[in-house]
Protein backbone atom coordinates (compact mmCIF):
# COMPACT_ATOMS: atom_id res chain seq x y z
CA UNK A 1 0.00 0.00 0.00
CA UNK A 2 1.08 3.38 -0.59
CA UNK A 3 0.68 6.12 1.64
CA UNK A 4 0.29 9.95 0.46
CA UNK A 5 1.34 11.85 3.37
CA UNK A 6 3.46 15.27 5.02
CA UNK A 7 5.47 14.70 8.11
CA UNK A 8 3.67 17.46 9.83
CA UNK A 9 0.17 16.54 9.29
CA UNK A 10 -1.69 15.56 12.15
CA UNK A 11 -4.28 14.18 9.97
CA UNK A 12 -1.55 11.76 8.11
CA UNK A 13 -0.06 11.41 11.57
CA UNK A 14 -2.95 9.45 12.95
CA UNK A 15 -2.92 6.89 10.00
CA UNK A 16 0.76 6.05 10.52
CA UNK A 17 0.13 4.91 13.88
CA UNK A 18 -2.95 3.19 12.86
CA UNK A 19 -0.60 1.46 10.17
CA UNK A 20 2.06 0.80 12.82
CA UNK A 21 -0.26 -0.75 15.71
CA UNK A 22 -1.65 -3.01 12.59
CA UNK A 23 1.76 -4.33 11.93
CA UNK A 24 1.33 -2.84 8.42
CA UNK A 25 4.37 -1.63 6.29
CA UNK A 26 3.82 1.15 3.38
CA UNK A 27 5.44 3.03 0.70
CA UNK A 28 5.57 6.99 1.96
CA UNK A 29 4.72 9.30 -0.60
CA UNK A 30 5.24 12.69 0.84
CA UNK A 31 3.78 16.05 -0.37
CA UNK A 32 5.12 19.26 0.96
CA UNK A 33 1.83 20.94 1.79
CA UNK A 34 3.61 24.46 2.49
CA UNK A 35 4.92 24.14 -1.14
CA UNK A 36 1.38 23.61 -2.61
CA UNK A 37 2.10 20.30 -3.82
CA UNK A 38 -0.99 18.66 -2.92
CA UNK A 39 -2.60 20.71 -5.31
CA UNK A 40 -0.73 18.85 -8.50
CA UNK A 41 -3.63 17.81 -11.09
CA UNK A 42 -1.93 13.91 -10.26
CA UNK A 43 -2.85 14.47 -6.61
CA UNK A 44 -6.40 16.01 -7.29
CA UNK A 45 -7.44 13.09 -9.33
CA UNK A 46 -6.88 10.73 -6.61
CA UNK A 47 -8.12 12.78 -3.64
CA UNK A 48 -10.29 16.14 -5.07
CA UNK A 49 -9.73 18.15 -1.50
CA UNK A 50 -6.10 18.50 -1.80
CA UNK A 51 -5.79 17.28 1.80
CA UNK A 52 -3.30 14.47 2.92
CA UNK A 53 -3.49 11.73 3.37
CA UNK A 54 -4.79 9.31 1.16
CA UNK A 55 -3.87 5.49 1.55
CA UNK A 56 -3.72 3.57 -1.72
CA UNK A 57 -4.77 -0.02 -1.29
CA UNK A 58 -3.35 -2.74 -2.76
CA UNK A 59 -5.71 -2.51 -5.65
CA UNK A 60 -4.98 1.09 -6.45
CA UNK A 61 -8.18 2.45 -4.83
CA UNK A 62 -7.61 5.94 -3.03
CA UNK A 63 -9.13 6.14 0.30
CA UNK A 64 -9.37 9.95 1.55
CA UNK A 65 -10.29 11.23 5.05
CA UNK A 66 -7.90 9.92 8.10
CA UNK A 67 -10.89 8.57 10.21
CA UNK A 68 -12.57 6.80 7.36
CA UNK A 69 -9.07 5.20 6.61
CA UNK A 70 -8.75 4.24 10.01
CA UNK A 71 -12.23 2.86 10.07
CA UNK A 72 -11.08 0.82 7.08
CA UNK A 73 -8.01 -0.45 8.42
CA UNK A 74 -9.65 -1.73 11.53
CA UNK A 75 -12.00 -3.27 9.16
CA UNK A 76 -9.82 -4.74 7.07
CA UNK A 77 -7.27 -6.06 9.72
CA UNK A 78 -9.42 -6.12 13.10
CA UNK A 79 -6.09 -6.87 15.38
CA UNK A 80 -5.86 -5.47 17.36
CA UNK A 81 -8.80 -3.78 17.72
CA UNK A 82 -8.84 0.06 17.48
CA UNK A 83 -12.64 0.65 18.94
CA UNK A 84 -14.38 -1.54 21.65
CA UNK A 85 -17.14 -3.90 20.65
CA UNK A 86 -19.46 -2.56 22.56
CA UNK A 87 -21.72 0.52 20.58
CA UNK A 88 -22.08 2.47 23.61
CA UNK A 89 -18.20 2.29 24.12
CA UNK A 90 -17.94 2.70 20.40
CA UNK A 91 -19.68 6.05 20.41
CA UNK A 92 -17.42 7.20 23.10
CA UNK A 93 -14.50 6.58 21.33
CA UNK A 94 -15.62 8.16 17.97
CA UNK A 95 -16.73 11.13 20.04
CA UNK A 96 -13.60 11.67 21.42
CA UNK A 97 -12.18 11.22 18.23
CA UNK A 98 -14.27 13.46 16.24
CA UNK A 99 -14.36 16.66 19.17
CA UNK A 100 -10.49 16.10 17.62
CA UNK A 101 -11.19 15.67 13.66
CA UNK A 102 -13.77 17.90 13.16
CA UNK A 103 -14.05 20.69 15.97
CA UNK A 104 -10.08 21.14 16.94
CA UNK A 105 -7.88 20.37 13.94
CA UNK A 106 -9.80 21.98 10.73
CA UNK A 107 -10.05 24.93 12.24
CA UNK A 108 -5.98 25.70 12.90
CA UNK A 109 -5.21 23.91 10.11
CA UNK A 110 -2.48 25.56 7.49
CA UNK A 111 -5.28 26.19 4.84
CA UNK A 112 -7.93 27.96 7.34
CA UNK A 113 -4.99 30.03 8.86
CA UNK A 114 -3.78 30.81 5.20
CA UNK A 115 -7.52 32.38 4.70
CA UNK A 116 -6.66 34.49 8.46
CA UNK A 117 -4.08 35.77 6.72
CA UNK A 118 -5.23 36.98 3.55
CA UNK A 119 -8.04 38.67 5.73
CA UNK A 120 -5.13 40.97 6.64
CA UNK A 121 -5.20 39.31 10.58
CA UNK A 122 -1.79 39.82 12.15
CA UNK A 123 0.36 36.93 12.82
CA UNK A 124 0.36 37.30 16.62
CA UNK A 125 -3.69 36.90 16.41
CA UNK A 126 -3.37 33.89 13.91
CA UNK A 127 -1.58 32.18 16.44
CA UNK A 128 -3.23 32.83 18.67
CA UNK A 129 -6.56 31.65 17.02
CA UNK A 130 -5.07 28.14 16.58
CA UNK A 131 -4.14 28.34 20.07
CA UNK A 132 -7.64 29.21 20.64
CA UNK A 133 -8.79 26.48 18.76
CA UNK A 134 -6.76 23.77 20.44
CA UNK A 135 -7.10 25.21 24.23
CA UNK A 136 -11.05 24.97 23.81
CA UNK A 137 -11.21 21.80 22.13
CA UNK A 138 -8.76 19.74 24.22
CA UNK A 139 -10.55 20.92 27.65
CA UNK A 140 -14.03 19.58 26.12
CA UNK A 141 -11.29 16.07 25.53
CA UNK A 142 -10.19 16.32 28.73
CA UNK A 143 -13.79 16.35 30.24
CA UNK A 144 -14.62 13.94 27.93
CA UNK A 145 -12.25 11.22 29.38
CA UNK A 146 -11.79 12.39 32.92
CA UNK A 147 -13.89 9.69 33.86
CA UNK A 148 -12.55 6.92 32.20
CA UNK A 149 -9.95 4.25 33.42
CA UNK A 150 -6.80 5.14 32.09
CA UNK A 151 -3.56 5.07 31.03
CA UNK A 152 -5.01 5.72 27.55
CA UNK A 153 -7.92 7.65 26.44
CA UNK A 154 -10.53 4.55 27.09
CA UNK A 155 -8.97 2.06 29.21
CA UNK A 156 -5.68 -0.03 28.98
CA UNK A 157 -5.45 -0.03 25.12
CA UNK A 158 -4.82 2.57 22.61
CA UNK A 159 -8.17 3.04 20.09
CA UNK A 160 -8.94 5.64 17.33
CA UNK A 161 -9.09 8.11 20.20
CA UNK A 162 -5.31 7.95 21.41
CA UNK A 163 -4.50 8.24 17.43
CA UNK A 164 -6.14 11.51 17.19
CA UNK A 165 -5.39 12.62 20.74
CA UNK A 166 -0.85 12.32 20.33
CA UNK A 167 -0.88 14.39 17.16
CA UNK A 168 -3.34 16.95 18.37
CA UNK A 169 -1.32 17.74 21.74
CA UNK A 170 1.69 17.75 19.19
CA UNK A 171 -0.02 20.93 17.66
CA UNK A 172 -1.14 22.30 20.72
CA UNK A 173 2.67 22.43 21.89
CA UNK A 174 3.52 24.22 18.60
CA UNK A 175 0.82 26.88 19.37
CA UNK A 176 1.90 27.54 22.49
CA UNK A 177 -0.79 26.42 24.42
CA UNK A 178 0.09 24.99 28.68
CA UNK A 179 -0.91 21.50 28.42
CA UNK A 180 -0.44 20.89 31.70
CA UNK A 181 -3.90 22.31 32.11
CA UNK A 182 -5.06 18.34 30.62
CA UNK A 183 -3.75 16.12 33.18
CA UNK A 184 -5.64 13.15 32.17
CA UNK A 185 -4.77 13.72 28.75
CA UNK A 186 -0.79 13.93 29.37
CA UNK A 187 -1.31 10.51 31.03
CA UNK A 188 -3.18 8.96 28.26
CA UNK A 189 0.03 10.40 25.63
CA UNK A 190 3.01 9.39 27.94
CA UNK A 191 0.91 5.64 27.91
CA UNK A 192 1.49 5.97 23.86
CA UNK A 193 4.55 6.96 23.95
CA UNK A 194 6.12 4.06 25.56
CA UNK A 195 4.89 1.96 22.34
CA UNK A 196 7.31 2.72 19.28
CA UNK A 197 3.89 2.20 16.89
CA UNK A 198 3.13 5.74 18.60
CA UNK A 199 7.17 7.01 18.58
CA UNK A 200 7.88 5.89 14.89
CA UNK A 201 4.67 7.80 13.45
CA UNK A 202 5.89 10.65 14.79
CA UNK A 203 7.02 13.43 12.29
CA UNK A 204 10.19 13.69 13.00
CA UNK A 205 10.66 10.33 12.15
CA UNK A 206 9.28 10.45 8.96
CA UNK A 207 11.52 10.79 5.40
CA UNK A 208 10.16 14.51 4.68
CA UNK A 209 10.92 15.97 7.97
CA UNK A 210 12.89 18.96 7.98
CA UNK B 1 -34.42 8.71 23.84
CA UNK B 2 -34.02 12.40 24.03
CA UNK B 3 -32.27 14.61 21.41
CA UNK B 4 -30.87 17.78 22.65
CA UNK B 5 -30.92 20.10 19.29
CA UNK B 6 -31.47 23.39 17.73
CA UNK B 7 -33.79 23.81 14.54
CA UNK B 8 -30.72 25.33 12.45
CA UNK B 9 -28.18 22.98 13.33
CA UNK B 10 -26.44 20.60 10.81
CA UNK B 11 -25.48 18.18 12.99
CA UNK B 12 -28.80 17.82 14.74
CA UNK B 13 -30.58 17.89 11.40
CA UNK B 14 -27.97 14.66 10.48
CA UNK B 15 -29.47 13.26 13.33
CA UNK B 16 -32.78 13.76 12.84
CA UNK B 17 -32.70 12.20 9.31
CA UNK B 18 -31.07 9.17 10.93
CA UNK B 19 -33.69 8.93 13.47
CA UNK B 20 -36.25 9.27 11.19
CA UNK B 21 -34.92 6.73 8.96
CA UNK B 22 -34.37 4.03 11.48
CA UNK B 23 -38.19 4.90 12.30
CA UNK B 24 -37.28 6.49 15.79
CA UNK B 25 -39.54 8.91 17.64
CA UNK B 26 -37.24 10.95 19.94
CA UNK B 27 -38.37 13.57 22.29
CA UNK B 28 -37.06 17.14 21.26
CA UNK B 29 -34.85 19.32 23.63
CA UNK B 30 -33.79 22.77 21.75
CA UNK B 31 -31.19 24.82 23.11
CA UNK B 32 -31.19 28.01 21.41
CA UNK B 33 -27.72 28.59 20.45
CA UNK B 34 -27.41 32.27 19.34
CA UNK B 35 -29.00 32.54 22.77
CA UNK B 36 -25.97 30.56 24.16
CA UNK B 37 -27.86 28.19 25.77
CA UNK B 38 -25.60 25.50 25.04
CA UNK B 39 -23.44 26.78 27.87
CA UNK B 40 -25.91 26.32 30.42
CA UNK B 41 -23.95 24.06 33.24
CA UNK B 42 -26.19 21.28 33.11
CA UNK B 43 -25.68 21.23 29.38
CA UNK B 44 -22.12 21.69 30.04
CA UNK B 45 -22.51 18.10 32.25
CA UNK B 46 -23.87 16.11 29.68
CA UNK B 47 -21.93 17.33 26.87
CA UNK B 48 -18.33 19.16 27.45
CA UNK B 49 -17.95 20.87 24.12
CA UNK B 50 -21.01 22.96 24.22
CA UNK B 51 -22.59 22.05 21.29
CA UNK B 52 -25.36 19.91 19.49
CA UNK B 53 -26.70 17.33 19.63
CA UNK B 54 -26.45 15.00 22.34
CA UNK B 55 -28.93 11.94 22.42
CA UNK B 56 -29.28 10.37 25.39
CA UNK B 57 -30.36 7.09 24.87
CA UNK B 58 -33.34 5.00 26.98
CA UNK B 59 -30.35 4.36 29.91
CA UNK B 60 -30.17 8.27 29.93
CA UNK B 61 -25.81 7.46 28.47
CA UNK B 62 -24.96 10.56 26.68
CA UNK B 63 -23.43 10.40 22.85
CA UNK B 64 -22.22 13.33 21.59
CA UNK B 65 -20.96 14.27 18.22
CA UNK B 66 -23.25 13.55 14.90
CA UNK B 67 -21.53 10.75 13.41
CA UNK B 68 -20.72 9.11 16.31
CA UNK B 69 -24.40 9.27 17.25
CA UNK B 70 -25.16 7.96 13.52
CA UNK B 71 -22.50 5.04 13.71
CA UNK B 72 -24.27 4.17 17.31
CA UNK B 73 -27.95 4.21 15.59
CA UNK B 74 -26.82 2.00 12.25
CA UNK B 75 -24.67 -0.48 15.15
CA UNK B 76 -27.64 -0.78 17.30
CA UNK B 77 -31.17 -0.71 14.88
CA UNK B 78 -29.23 -2.05 11.44
CA UNK B 79 -32.29 -1.26 9.17
CA UNK B 80 -31.92 0.01 7.06
CA UNK B 81 -28.33 0.76 6.78
CA UNK B 82 -26.72 3.92 6.84
CA UNK B 83 -23.86 2.16 5.57
CA UNK B 84 -23.10 -0.06 3.10
CA UNK B 85 -21.42 -3.64 3.69
CA UNK B 86 -18.15 -3.55 1.83
CA UNK B 87 -15.18 -2.16 3.76
CA UNK B 88 -13.71 -0.28 0.78
CA UNK B 89 -17.30 1.31 -0.20
CA UNK B 90 -17.78 2.65 3.52
CA UNK B 91 -14.40 3.84 3.69
CA UNK B 92 -15.79 5.83 0.23
CA UNK B 93 -18.70 7.09 2.50
CA UNK B 94 -17.87 7.79 5.48
CA UNK B 95 -14.51 9.55 3.47
CA UNK B 96 -17.45 12.29 2.22
CA UNK B 97 -19.50 12.47 5.30
CA UNK B 98 -16.32 13.67 6.94
CA UNK B 99 -15.07 15.92 4.13
CA UNK B 100 -18.76 17.76 5.16
CA UNK B 101 -18.37 17.30 8.93
CA UNK B 102 -14.78 18.01 9.28
CA UNK B 103 -13.79 20.22 6.27
CA UNK B 104 -16.55 22.19 5.70
CA UNK B 105 -19.23 22.18 8.93
CA UNK B 106 -16.78 23.70 11.47
CA UNK B 107 -15.21 26.05 9.63
CA UNK B 108 -18.82 27.92 9.12
CA UNK B 109 -20.11 27.05 12.45
CA UNK B 110 -21.67 29.97 14.37
CA UNK B 111 -18.33 29.50 16.88
CA UNK B 112 -16.05 30.32 14.04
CA UNK B 113 -17.39 33.03 12.72
CA UNK B 114 -18.28 34.70 15.79
CA UNK B 115 -14.58 34.48 16.34
CA UNK B 116 -13.95 36.23 13.07
CA UNK B 117 -15.72 39.11 14.16
CA UNK B 118 -14.05 39.34 17.27
CA UNK B 119 -10.85 40.04 15.13
CA UNK B 120 -12.61 43.05 13.63
CA UNK B 121 -13.54 40.89 10.16
CA UNK B 122 -15.90 42.82 8.62
CA UNK B 123 -20.15 41.49 8.33
CA UNK B 124 -18.65 40.93 4.18
CA UNK B 125 -16.08 39.28 4.71
CA UNK B 126 -17.51 36.67 7.57
CA UNK B 127 -20.31 35.97 4.96
CA UNK B 128 -17.64 35.62 2.44
CA UNK B 129 -15.37 33.50 4.75
CA UNK B 130 -17.89 30.73 5.15
CA UNK B 131 -19.40 30.85 1.05
CA UNK B 132 -15.68 30.12 0.40
CA UNK B 133 -15.93 26.88 2.83
CA UNK B 134 -18.97 25.44 1.83
CA UNK B 135 -18.05 26.41 -2.04
CA UNK B 136 -14.49 25.03 -2.02
CA UNK B 137 -15.75 21.79 0.27
CA UNK B 138 -18.75 20.95 -1.47
CA UNK B 139 -17.06 21.25 -4.61
CA UNK B 140 -14.86 18.28 -3.29
CA UNK B 141 -17.41 16.36 -2.59
CA UNK B 142 -19.13 16.77 -5.93
CA UNK B 143 -15.84 15.21 -7.50
CA UNK B 144 -16.10 12.60 -4.60
CA UNK B 145 -19.32 11.14 -6.26
CA UNK B 146 -19.37 12.21 -10.15
CA UNK B 147 -18.35 8.74 -11.05
CA UNK B 148 -21.31 7.21 -8.93
CA UNK B 149 -24.02 5.56 -9.69
CA UNK B 150 -26.81 8.01 -8.01
CA UNK B 151 -29.67 9.14 -7.30
CA UNK B 152 -28.15 9.19 -4.02
CA UNK B 153 -24.57 10.21 -3.30
CA UNK B 154 -23.62 6.47 -3.15
CA UNK B 155 -26.65 4.40 -4.82
CA UNK B 156 -30.15 3.74 -4.83
CA UNK B 157 -30.44 3.91 -0.66
CA UNK B 158 -29.36 7.11 1.50
CA UNK B 159 -26.45 6.85 3.19
CA UNK B 160 -24.65 8.77 6.29
CA UNK B 161 -23.22 10.73 2.59
CA UNK B 162 -26.97 11.98 2.55
CA UNK B 163 -27.67 12.83 6.05
CA UNK B 164 -24.82 15.01 5.61
CA UNK B 165 -25.34 16.60 2.26
CA UNK B 166 -28.73 17.66 2.71
CA UNK B 167 -28.04 19.75 5.45
CA UNK B 168 -24.68 21.09 4.20
CA UNK B 169 -26.43 22.13 0.72
CA UNK B 170 -29.03 24.43 3.12
CA UNK B 171 -26.01 26.07 4.47
CA UNK B 172 -24.29 26.35 1.20
CA UNK B 173 -27.61 28.54 -0.14
CA UNK B 174 -28.04 30.34 3.40
CA UNK B 175 -24.24 31.83 2.63
CA UNK B 176 -25.11 32.90 -1.24
CA UNK B 177 -23.40 29.61 -2.96
CA UNK B 178 -24.72 28.91 -6.36
CA UNK B 179 -24.98 25.16 -6.08
CA UNK B 180 -26.10 24.79 -9.45
CA UNK B 181 -22.45 24.22 -10.11
CA UNK B 182 -22.99 20.63 -7.95
CA UNK B 183 -25.41 18.63 -10.53
CA UNK B 184 -24.36 15.24 -8.53
CA UNK B 185 -24.74 16.73 -5.31
CA UNK B 186 -28.03 18.12 -6.47
CA UNK B 187 -29.34 14.90 -7.52
CA UNK B 188 -28.82 13.19 -4.51
CA UNK B 189 -30.50 16.19 -2.24
CA UNK B 190 -33.44 15.65 -4.92
CA UNK B 191 -33.83 11.74 -4.10
CA UNK B 192 -33.62 12.51 -0.73
CA UNK B 193 -36.17 15.06 -0.90
CA UNK B 194 -38.68 12.84 -1.68
CA UNK B 195 -38.77 10.72 1.30
CA UNK B 196 -40.37 11.80 4.64
CA UNK B 197 -37.45 11.40 7.01
CA UNK B 198 -36.00 14.15 5.19
CA UNK B 199 -38.38 16.39 4.97
CA UNK B 200 -39.65 16.09 8.63
CA UNK B 201 -36.07 16.72 9.74
CA UNK B 202 -35.92 20.05 8.01
CA UNK B 203 -34.83 23.28 10.60
CA UNK B 204 -38.29 24.47 9.64
CA UNK B 205 -40.56 21.80 10.71
CA UNK B 206 -38.84 21.65 13.78
CA UNK B 207 -40.72 22.91 16.89
CA UNK B 208 -37.96 25.48 17.88
CA UNK B 209 -38.47 27.24 14.25
CA UNK B 210 -38.82 30.68 14.13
Amino acid sequence: MKLHGYFRSSAAYRVRIGLNLKGLTVQHLPHHLRKGEQCAPTYLAINPQGLVPTLEDDNGAALTQSLAIIEWLDETHPNPPLLPKDPLRRAKVRAFALAIACDIHPVQNLKVLARLRQLGVAEEKVTEWAAWANREGLSACEALVRGEQGPFCFGDKPTIADLCLVPQLANARRFGVDVAAFPRLLEAEAAAKQMRAFTDAAPDRQPDAE
